[in-house]
């Protein structure tokens, strides 16, 4: 039986998603749940890798069971044994043509910021920047918007072999009570690319440069250009749409 | 020249207010950024302690310096040396007569709890509480008004010889997007006083207790009878008046 999991979680002490021997990851801590639970080694495959500090709103894994177990018991389980900072909000059953990774559609990323006063009790969920024009930035993140070749924008390690021309659908800013909500939907992010991003449209509101510099780093492909990757503490992975 | 600093907190990291050696403290953290900033040991005084997770949002301190320095410039020097988790947003220079403990008039903290669904990444600021009768607390809450003996809701090894006679002016709850917000407006507050009020009126919300159970144990003043002391991570000193 394979079952689809949706999860999330702080990823403040965690060195991200993908498992990297017996250093506190996400995918280490579901690894040793499900072995509490069921006591059988059991591979996990998530939607995609989160970097350290980075959080989740909505990741998805799946996984294959054995024997049929109810849903709802299996999220009781693997929740009973998991640390308190990571939940999983839905479980259910799926057919065996289900991938986490290579089903996945859509992902939704956003990115907080903190744009009020510096704030020592939401250091590790949205940075504070302060003295930024966000209608420039605004303005500017509509530059993402359809299908590049975000090279630039990846990590400077990135397998040369790997596909980098991806969608971006939804480029939105909303200004809420004191801090500013960056939505991303698209069809797949590249290793740093929203924070890349992030650091750019950051550096755009403080008119360090214009926003012509989002078509420079597009069109030369050149991660060095834009050298910036932002903090991981304010971007979360919200949501995986099959 | 006496100085009084405001200053906010992330208590997750920290053993509480007071020095304890070399345990990671709020007071080692000031002593340690006023040695930096000023090259000398220099005592600090502040308003009240915190315990181990409590977080602050309006935490008083003062000290002394031999030396006049302006304020603003007292404010960049200790936030340069002092760790992010911890933010000094106000100084000013105050009379002599200005203690930071005996000088406060009234303490205001806020309790807050998660209403709406277990969320991971608000364990540590808001805990999570589930199946209660709102109105039944917002009811009892107000048994806390005026002044009463609160030893029935101090800590059990609070020193005999201690006033445990205080007077609360606010009581308030407010249902706010998915969270409830707890204000306590008093004189003082006695070691766990807050934290044992709280985990009563949790109790009352879920049925478990009557809300003549608070002046059980306000006639009482037997703090075994009010066992539970409530998690720290939802309390936050917020403001103080002088």
């Amino acid at each position: 039986m394979r079952y689809k999991c949706i999860l999330a979680y702080d990823g403040t002490s965690y060195y991200g998603f993908q498992i990297q021997e017996d250093l506190p990851t996400i995918e280490l801590e579901l690894k040793k749940a499900l072995k509490n639970a069921f006591g059988l080694d059991i591979k996990v495959y998530g939607s995609g890798r989160t970097d350290k500090g980075v959080h989740a709103k909505g990741q998805v894994i799946h996984f294959d069971l054995e024997s049929k177990i109810p849903a709802e018991g299996v999220k009781r389980a693997l929740n009973s044994f998991l640390p308190k900072d990571i939940y999983i909000s839905s479980v259910e059953v799926v057919n065996e043509e289900f991938h986490a990774r290579f089903s996945a559609k859509l992902k939704e990323y956003r990115y907080y910021i903190n744009v009020k006063e510096y704030d020592p009790l939401t250091i590790h969920y949205m940075p504070f920047y302060n003295y930024l024009d966000l209608s420039l930035m605004e303005d500017a993140m509509k530059l993402f918007l359809g299908t590049h070749d975000f090279k630039g924008f990846a990590s400077a390690s990135i397998d040369e072999r790997k596909d980098t021309v991806k969608t971006i659908f939804q480029a939105d800013m909303n200004i809420l009570d004191g801090k500013v909500e960056f939505i991303f939907v698209g069809t797949a992010f590249l290793k740093y690319q929203i924070r890349r991003m992030m650091g750019l449209l950051i550096d755009i509101g403080r008119g360090y440069y214009k926003k012509d510099k989002i078509l420079e780093v597009l069109e030369k492909k050149d991660p060095s250009i834009s050298h910036r990757v932002i903090e991981p503490t304010g971007l979360y992975l919200y949501k995986v749409t099959y």
